[in-house]
């Protein structure tokens, strides 16, 4: 009988030379697998740079040299190199591979449909998703989303740390949060359901089993928008916390959280932010004003005219990230305060000011990224709100149940990966920050 | 202007005594909060216990003490107290809390329709799902799930140090991987789309792009089972990696995340295991076996005749689960080399025999856990396996696209998150190990 102990098998000669525990000043014999990036013929010398998850890798070989065994190369191929290693300060992480034997996997039968060596990926963005698999093998294109693990990363590590508990919720359900239109409905044998769009209720509910709770998970939107910062299918990450004094409280969690990723990016994903040239934003404090300041704020300094005094505009949201950016130095701003009858029904009105809820949006670079705040907690003040808006109650049954047993004060909120991604990379179209956008249009790859 | 700092308050006073940075002989004022788990009026002296986050904490008031304001109490009531902490070793983590005051923030409008706060939820699994968030209250039954974070949290660490990119693969879409019946339909803009029951295709895919990629997410499969081990959507922990030497580096990393996350159960979630009983199961090593040599085995061992030559019965995967815990000592066993005709067209037959796949089930307490294997990573062999099988590729396209362009030899695997908590709490059905079961007749809540 056989057993498996568990002992993998890393590239270990790599790891020795990129963890700098030796200096590659004498020739070290080395094997390593990767994907033929490139190989540029010299006449006498051909480099063949490899790409592996650690980056690229510059290898070499002399067509004269009668020591070698060098096959016909191609580029794609996904090979297994021999050869020794060579400091060499021109190639990348300050070595080489002079070559002596290559064993190849596999072969393209086809060129590429995109030139993915090239430094930027010079394509429209429709060809990139229609060869997404094959786009994202450029290096700057993958580094994107070694910065979006990063944050879903943090996301989780800092909340483990602040006492939450990770979730796992129902995206099939009979009933969403938010109700409505904006629904995929599907047929779950022989009943109607839909496509959860937030995980709003349940979320909710386990306030009152683990306190304060998070998830990490894709929703569905079925909203009929074209722009370069919707997607119908995203992943969010929500988080919801009991026993709150204020939804300050909330504020501060997602404060604690930016500045614990950013953090962490910087200690574990500098490689790659350096490929994609971005500049951590520093978070010392994020300024806060309530909706109202902002709008009216922004209207006189810009001579703007309010058209809709209930809701921001795209526009408007750029130009309160423009001015409190000026006088703050901030790339984030919460806005507090907004509207009662533009939050949901579940969102907790001010007291001293019920047309206005103790919730907030946090914007980054003049882009929302977060809607969060308090919801109520109060069985009677629940269905008082569900009567006057004139709500179907009808498959919310039991969220509101949960209220009738005991519900601290409480409340969360939803931060959008993808946009997060975008706009710290610095994209213009968030089908860039999401392996593989669904859209009204797209629904393959 | 205000400013938000990204200080949180956690609750000092608490987590100082049950960190035992100091010992609770002096009296200590503390203020906490929770929600009243029981009251036990012993006539002159009052126990209220809180439920929190942390466990459950006993406070205690004299009713004829005129120095203490105490408002009539109920179970269910989500509170803060304020009150002075003593040294009490009967109390839950030795110490007592001698009440002062008291602050309501709910008070339940109804009974609790179960007594979550026995020790043990006295009452049937329906009874249990159909009330699931007050059931959750119960202090066992949420142990469960801190179990589950912590399962899900072991495999994305260790894979993140293995050097794995998480992915985020897209849950709707025009095709899935495993096609055919078991798929749930839903309309995509007056398209026809699909659930994935599986990220097996996209996580294929992006092996040429990262090498390495997991994802725990939420996958729907529409069988018409219904037993006390499937769901019709659950949680994958998929994993897959290039550049393998054989299907054996895929059990060595999963039994590497074994490892790794029964010690991080150890080290982080000691009062969950000790709350529900667990043993963690010792692994040093894992025996590994072929599908052929366990069937035939067992039917030496236990007398039976073989049925069906070509899988396993649940009742012959409990027997060699039995067979090779008595043999080994191992509460897990490798069985390997699934026949060909059971598995999907993706996976790589093996090139001594080819009517077995070079494929592998993980069985723990003679429950599959897990469905890995080697990959066909070569073009033509992938299209020749598809045309005798007959099926149909449309849709397919991007899939096999990538193919084309040099893949690198792969495998991976998926590890169900519930039914891996499930046996390792030693739970008789999976729905106990899910927050919110969707099965055959269960869409709320």
């Amino acid at each position: 009988m056989e057993f498996i102990t568990g002992l993998t098998k890393k590239e270990q000669d790599l790891e020795v030379i990129l963890s700098k525990d030796i200096e590659v000043k004498e020739q070290k014999q080395i094997t390593i697998y990767g994907a033929i990036h490139t190989i540029r013929d010299m006449g006498d010398v051909v480099f063949v740079i490899l790409r592996k998850k650690e980056g690229l890798f510059q290898c070499v070989y002399e067509k004269t040299d009668q020591e070698i065994e060098i096959p016909k190369l191609k580029e794609g191929q996904t090979v297994q190199v021999l050869g020794t290693a060579k400091a060499e300060e021109r190639a990348p992480h300050g070595f080489e591979i002079r070559l002596k034997s290559i064993e190849i996997f596999s072969t393209p039968k086809k060129p590429m449909p995109l030139q993915i060596s090239r430094w930027k990926l010079n394509t429209s963005l429709e060809a990139n998703l229609d060869n997404r698999a094959i786009a994202l093998r450029n290096v700057k294109e993958r580094a994107i989303f070694k910065i979006q693990e990063g944050i879903a990363r943090g996301f989780r590590d800092y909340l483990y740390d602040e006492g939450f508990t990770e979730i796992h919720t129902p995206k099939v359900g009979a009933k969403s949060a938010e109700g409505g239109a904006n629904l995929f409905k599907l047929e779950y044998f022989h009943r109607p359901a839909v496509l959860q769009q937030s995980p709003q209720f349940y979320k909710q509910m386990m306030v009152g089993v683990f306190d304060r709770v998070f998830e990490t998970a894709p929703v569905f939107r079925a909203e009929k928008h074209n722009t370069k910062r919707h997607l119908n299918e995203y992943t969010s990450l929500d988080f919801e916390m009991g026993y709150i004094k204020d939804f300050r409280d909330i504020m501060e969690v997602e404060t604690g959280f930016l500045k614990y990723t950013f953090k962490l990016l910087k200690d574990k994903y500098a490689k790659e932010l350096k490929i994609l040239g971005v500049e951590l934003p520093e978070i010392t404090q994020i300024p806060e004003v309530t909706f109202k300041e902002a709008k009216e704020q922004v209207a006189k300094e810009y001579n703007r005219k309010i058209k809709n005094p209930y809701d921001l505009e795209p526009e408007e949201e750029k130009l309160i990230g423009k001015y409190y950016k000026e006088k703050t130095g901030s790339d984030f701003v919460f806005i507090t305060h907004y509207p009662s009858k533009k939050r949901p029904f579940y969102a907790m009105d001010d007291p001293k000011d019920p047309s206005v809820t103790l919730s907030f949006d946090l914007l980054y670079k003049g882009l929302e990224i977060t809607t969060g705040g308090q919801r109520i907690h109060d069985y009677d003040m629940l269905l008082e709100k569900i009567e006057k808006r004139k709500i179907e109650v009808e498959g919310m049954e039991d969220y509101l149940a949960v209220f009738k047993y005991g519900m601290p004060p409480h409340g969360g909120l939803g931060i959008g990966l993808e946009r997060l991604t975008m706009e710290l990379v610095g994209l213009d179209n968030i089908r860039q920050a999401t392996l593989f956008p669904r859209d009204q249009s797209r629904l393959i790859p």
